[in-house]
């Protein structure tokens, strides 16, 4: 990696109209309010909203960077030079890889990993201390596994992938290419399938295993659990936030983005391209369809075959209020009997 | 372990009726799909519903394994040789333990454990590469301590029991036979006991320890507590699925069930062969009695004495309909009232 | 840390009223139930509780302590030595520090642990086995880093800090002074800031860290994102329990207490002094201010101005009484439409 780029090989590279010096050195990417000279800054809406917040213009007209990567309708507000694009966001993720630092502290086989019999590992692969990789693992090129990340038997990761550190894959689970794990997540541990027995409760096997596609990425201290007949298997593009649950044999389609402390009950299918909101459950044996949003702690107890966004839960109230009214809902089958009566009685 | 069974061999184990050869040689356990010959497979209804899926039944003519296990009722739908029982997941589960891979990488202890002073550790026991142990640990006949498990001082592990890699035990907690606790489970860390004193919130002192019973399963990320007077105690046969969170001093008699992301205030107590659902909350100080289900994603803020089904929550609607019904939540206190007083002057 | 303190040097060092022995050996701290000779005990309310709980009060008459540290009211039932407080909690506290034993189970620099390059460690610091410390980071007198715990480059860690075995806490983050961080916590991994481009959802840059004030506490499995622009910040004295997800850009204001479970979105603001309650989830972009509690499984979707108490969520049923119930919830405006129109019928 150079250590640095001029903002004219930057336009060019993301596209980008520049108004200013093209030979000006940039040596790494920095918010309005800690730029400094020979940083380049950035001024895009939040991800949350659509119009720019307040919070981040303000800071446009005395922020200290060299330059700022905008949109054309913010150009006036700025003292400095600016690299004009329609979506600034393009911009900014392809300019970040530029500057991104790599995160293998030990490129090679760190002398303290332990590598099983007959894996392949990529010469350009990067494999952390204390690593302990299980028989017959195969890891392509560019790939880095972490420090204390452990692979069973038979796991293979495919290019350009960053394990971080501490992750669990258990055995036999396939991972695509451009996989980013974040650290504490455990990918295929077995399911909670459990049948009743003279004995108490007896796991069932798990046969199936977990796949996940290409450009798939996982949360910290997310669980993946292997499937019992069928695999797990997770789509391309696939995004889990943190702490998220993975049942048995669940089914996520390309392209879906799933927030934090979401659960999945075993078996479930989801189409593409859907959004779940964080904190959301989502019962065992559900199939939701293609295009589906579900906004953040709803609980999802049947299939939602409908484009469209669903919602469950109940708004915030002071505790005194909340009491009264909710105190109410355990009767609310009674009131509405009372209604339908009371209507009925009134119209005769 | 032999690397193969014969047809006539597994029939007697697992007492089941054989149809076919005898002396067909079996390697392995399959699914229906996926089976080839060498393997056996086997149809059971899923754990979820009370009557065959339709999923598998229809593989059932079509699959490629040696032998199925499978209820008498789908005999005659089988093209291959068959092994008949009125309840084949008892078979199944019996079957699965004969060609179950065993999962020590590192038979003995592994040259890069750490072992505290005055361990006992049994001559069958299996310490994985780079586990830590305390002084004064106990590891029983069997049993395996996967890579990067963490003990504290005095912890005691009874026989076959499996400690997945990077799982933390603190010091002295107890632990039954035949445990299954899978990576990245945290047992014993000190509770959320606070007390508000001048200089802040003040962590009161955890005295207590953590008491697991014989055959108890612990989920990937779940985290349980260390009592901070009494002990925590978790009873024979009790399955814990991933990412629960079991709070200081709680109690779960013997072969209670609970799923994923379900949190479980300090000090609670589960009565025996519970179920609960998913993601559900029991709050602190709560005492659940035996036989109780409660379903996924409930919150029991009170305690329940009848045995029975219990929940809480609200449906999936469209954000449309939910958005309208949800703000007539708040004021359903008083809509009530108007159906009185609507009641009241229309019988006057 | 001497092996035991006379009954008269701990009520000094605690500010209590001896009745009994002063020159009485006490060797450690144990509960009502389970001391014996030579130790000493407490009766304190339940800290769930304001009133005691009848469970411990009734130990007292018979425990085998050799000492009791306990309220003036309860003196009159206890048969042994007392040391009496107007506030026992405080006098608990103090006490435990006499006797806790150090978990520093390795003073010094572990030869197995890896550090990095320019690492600034202090001389009373002691780093675990298998540790793993980036280049450039700093551990400050006293503080343990305990074993396969991983530290990337630049971290640092203020004084008398314990990060318990197997944390991660990912470059440049910064810890204060007195800080506990519980096994599997992950400190400072990308958080979900995720944009559409034509190729699918891609992470926006994440240039902030996370800065945790003096005398904070992250419990088990608890994962803290770095900010995208802003940093994650954690004021002074704030609690956070196990299994808590704290989104990017978050902002926690001092002496906050969080139970476990809870979940919080993006550049969420939580003020000073607030008590939030176990599962409850704080959507991203919400503001709570100062002294505010909210109680468990709340879905916080609004900010919340106003110093109180707040909710929401509904009531555990019999399963039979839910269903009618609710199903009747997905018809509430219908309802409420129905009342409003017979209202205006009765009064016309």
């Amino acid at each position: 990696m150079q250590n640095h780029y001029t903002l004219g090989e930057i336009a060019k590279i993301i596209d980008a109209q520049l108004t200013g010096n093209p030979d000006s050195k940039i040596y790494s990417v920095a918010s309005l309010k800690n730029a400094t000279q020979g940083q380049i800054s950035f001024l895009v809406p939040s991800r949350y909203q659509l119009v720019m917040s307040n919070r981040f213009l303000k800071l446009l007209p005395t922020t200290n960077a060299s330059a700022v990567l905008l949109a054309p309708e913010h150009q006036s507000q700025c003292q400095v030079d600016t690299l004009v694009m329609s979506d600034p966001y393009k911009g900014l993720i392809e300019m970040s890889k530029l500057f991104k630092k790599t995160t293998a502290h030990y490129p090679g086989i760190h002398p303290t990993a332990i590598i099983g019999k007959n894996c392949h590992i990529a010469a350009t692969a990067s494999i952390g201390a204390y690593a302990v990789l299980g028989d017959n693992c195969d890891i392509d090129a560019d790939t880095i596994i972490g420090p204390y990340s452990f692979l069973g038997q038979e796991v293979s990761i495919g290019a350009q992938s960053t394990i971080h550190p501490r992750v669990t894959i258990e055995q036999n689970v396939t991972i695509g290419d451009r996989a980013v794990i974040y650290s504490g997540a455990v990918i295929g541990s077995e399911g909670f399938g459990l049948v009743r027995q003279s004995q108490g409760w007896c796991r069932i096997p798990h046969l199936g295993t977990v796949i996940l596609g290409n450009d798939v990425e996982i949360g910290a201290n997310t669980t993946i659990d292997r499937g019992s007949v069928d695999d797990t298997v997770i789509g391309n593009g696939v995004k889990l936030d943190n702490q998220i649950q993975i049942g048995h044999g669940v089914n996520i389609d390309d392209h879906t983005v799933i927030a934090g402390c979401v659960g999945i009950g075993g078996s479930t299918r989801i189409g593409k391209n859907c959004m779940i909101g964080g904190a959301t459950t989502i019962n065992d044996n559900i199939i939701i369809s293609d295009n589906i949003i579900v906004t953040g702690m709803s609980q999802v107890s049947k299939s939602l075959s409908t484009p469209g966004v669903y919602s469950s839960g109940t708004h915030i109230q002071p505790y005194d209020m909340w009491r009264k009214n909710t105190a109410r809902l355990n009767s609310l089958d009674k009131l509405a009997k009372k209604i339908f009566r009371l209507e009925k009685e009134q119209h005769d």
